[in-house]
């Protein structure tokens, strides 16, 4: 089918890709001239024949809320836009309720897979009316593996389930890569076991921890198999501690996911403060000696 | 090869057959006549030709303990034991030495797989000297997965290395579980994703999250999409445990893990004690309303 | 000096006794006409001579926003509004514009104590204009404890920070709480020391962990020393879940508060859907019993 | 009464200082001569009188067996050993039943206060036989604070539970100081609290979170208002492990003050490798940037 697609970054230019091998019209717009197929969203949206589909797969925040703005004015009744970003189901609602006053349709896709979904196929979780989500279809079936569709693609529920369903993936992520890290660490620092990266390659068929982030840190150990060339520094972009704030809403202890957002945290602090005051108490009541912070 | 096994139960009993299939001749004991090839583990040495291997596959402690002090009458100078099952690491440096007093070589092997590694093959982290460890290595490469044998085998290090490196897999595991279960119970709450356990199934293929256990999660919500079957009452066999204190020993931040662990132990209580201490001091100091047990 | 007090429940009502016996005039009103000196809000406003000190001291949320609307309505450029409710620090700066609109003054102050603040004085947190703590500041004076002004009470910043001090404050006391209730859960669990009511009583005087929340456990300890009577239940009322939300949103690991927050939603689970989960992962890998949810 | 007092370190010498103001005649001995009282343990025995009470004040672990094995040697039948040294609890019964053998009584004391016990009274908990803690009360009374003799000291069961009780009051101690710490921390982090020194001073009367450490606290930020000249870099001696240990044999879940220990160990830490096997992952499924070592 046709489909206007925005944002031709790491994961809109592979899904162009995926999308175009597959036998659609993709239209696709960037504010990178290099990568675009059109000079800008009006451009786009002259090109695909009403009633339209535009998939947005830009940052969240502001580049979504913008992009969604300048569509509802491009756009007209009877149109569709999916939104396939990493946004914050909070504002699907929102989204949804200010393009339906143009009688434009709103559909919310959680999509995962990382670079690797060019080949492998994305997983994809949509919210939305069932009608809508059915009028995409073509394109999720061929942005989802190969093989059943209930295996890499869910219509998980109403507007906003998709991307509900996508931040408690990427907090199941949180906790699962984790705790691969913890167990890496705990071989490296007690030395029994000499050969860390062929155990962790060993695990890596058989084993009740097979995985595709093991085989991922398989891969990352082939070239550095002690991983001393990074730094333990992590980011984090936003889903993680959604997650953690929707665990608080609704008063479902998370301490696994929750422990992996706080070690990315204190990943990027330079010194503690927290463990500062630790130090100074101990100094006050004990007279432990403390290192000064021009040690 | 020829190969004594001792213990026959849901791991030993398949791997007997998996190893039957795979050309080897194995004379199997257990106290379970049923099961049995042989009436006594001195039924079974005498079955097998010097210089002998036997494989012991029976519940850590002192099972395993009483296991080995048997062999170690009945066994000679140049035979070979494998201790496959899931004792603690710090056992087997014991274990080596007290069968190296008799010429009895020694070899520690973690295996994972649960009743799968029938069909599939088995993870197999083996700890103790090359030779030793190459000797058994014709069962090692029948009882793995088919392909590398890198992927799905390791010689972990020395004596304890293998069942080190078992118990750290179990560490993950219990923090990798933990992680999915959490994500589950959020969804479950929420009740934004009307369709739950067909999210759940949709992050089966393409998604960052996929694995086997998220597979085996899949399987369990065929039967009882949304577990209420089954209670949240969660045994542990000791792995986790000594991955924690392994962790402390050696200074490491195992904060997922230990989240995983704290959760199993909570499962298993009635109530809590902690939170009473809790209720007390609340009531307290704001005079806030307590539940008295007999309610 | 004259006050105005809505709202006289366990923390208002205690509040106007010390506030009258520290010689001030206190106009009390309460939707309880039992407690109440007027009938309304009208009521009160009309007794109170301009420029008039209002301090509101209702539940947060609805309560405290309906009545500073009506307040709003009643009150007159110069007048003042106290919030000394637990709002969430995040309103006070719309409450603070909203009735500035009319002239109207805001100081929002976190109150500690509980009930025992009537007689050993209330610990106070104000935030806002300097002229307008100062201008409070008699009544301040008189709720704080005894002794040098800066160790009862402080201006601890601009509109918001009372209630940010005050919500910090209660997330570190859930940390305290939890901390305590951990050590004495174990020492009930361990059977080592077999007197525990004595050991935490003795705690109360020359040792690390003294406190007065110890001496609160010590008082609780004494009517039922193992806690038998009480339910391990505990509600929480919003700035323990606040305070993790401010250390999300600022980046800040907070892991032992956050602990305690858990352990409170665990503690009002019948069960837990995550361990469910668990219980039927290891199930399905390793056929291990699970207890079926009618046992 | 009569005391022998090996190590007159921190805690060792402020006591002797508090027993002798207390009318009691202490023999002190220390390999530093500069602070003894005799030449050496033979020389302080000599100079009791039968049945002679010798309180030993040394470093756990070596210092504490070798001190135990050279009084056996010393004393007669008849003669008491007070272990008041950070022991772990486990090596009471051991050094309790090697000391019977030669009819030398044993009794173990864990002594809380810190340097500003000397002052204050020391807080005890004390294991052991009745009749053996009796006989040491004069020395108990003398160093606990002054008052009632239940708030500052305890008989808490047999031989161990003194050491026990001491373990889960640092054990509390370390949850207790990381709730603050994680207060702090957040303050200063949000911004919102302007002066941040002077509300924690604030809390410290008529507060929920009023303790001790608080005090400490305030006492440590009159210095160093910021502790901008400390490292957030914390040690820690064994009590909080060994209370983890003990939470994990007895299946008691401690998540805050198993936060508190993993927050030291990350604190000693330059870099986290558990981090680097995130940052690897990360980067190996979406391309995220990573910062390698060497920048």
């Amino acid at each position: 089918m046709q489909l206007g697609l925005v944002g031709l970054g790491k994961m809109g230019f592979n899904m162009r890709e995926r999308l175009r091998a597959g036998g659609h019209e993709v239209v696709g717009y960037d504010r990178d001239q290099q990568v675009a197929d059109v000079p800008s969203l009006a451009g786009m949206v002259e090109r695909l024949t009403p009633p339209r589909t535009v998939w947005v797969m830009v940052p969240h925040g502001e580049p979504t809320r913008s992009t969604l703005r300048e569509l509802a004015e491009l756009l007209a009744e009877g149109d569709l836009v999916v939104e396939g970003g990493n946004s914050p189901y909070s504002e699907d609602r929102e989204n949804a309720d200010f393009l339906a006053e143009r009688g434009i349709s709103y559909v919310d896709v959680g999509v995962s897979g990382g670079v690797w979904g060019a080949r492998n196929g994305y997983g994809l979780m949509a919210g939305g009316e069932t009608a809508d989500v059915e009028r995409v279809m073509p394109v999720f079936d061929t942005l989802r593996p190969e093989g059943d569709r209930d295996k890499g693609f869910v219509h998980a529920g109403p507007v906003g389930a998709g991307h509900y369903a996508k931040m408690v993936h990427n907090g199941i992520e949180y906790g699962l890569m984790q705790a691969y890290a913890e167990g890496f660490e705990l071989l490296e620092a007690s030395g029994v076991v000499t050969d860390v990266a062929g155990t962790i390659r060993a695990w890596s068929h058989g084993t009740v921890v097979r995985s595709w982030l093991l085989d991922l840190l398989v891969r990352a150990m082939e070239e550095d198999p002690e991983l001393q060339r990074l730094e333990g520094y992590v980011t984090d972009s936003g889903e993680g501690r959604w997650t953690v704030e929707e665990s608080i809403r609704n008063a479902v202890p998370t301490p696994a996911i929750t422990a992996a957002l706080y070690a990315r945290f204190a990943s990027r602090q330079e010194d503690s403060p927290a463990m500062k005051a630790v130090a100074a108490l101990r100094n006050q009541f004990g007279g432990h000696a403390v290192k000064s912070s021009d040690e």
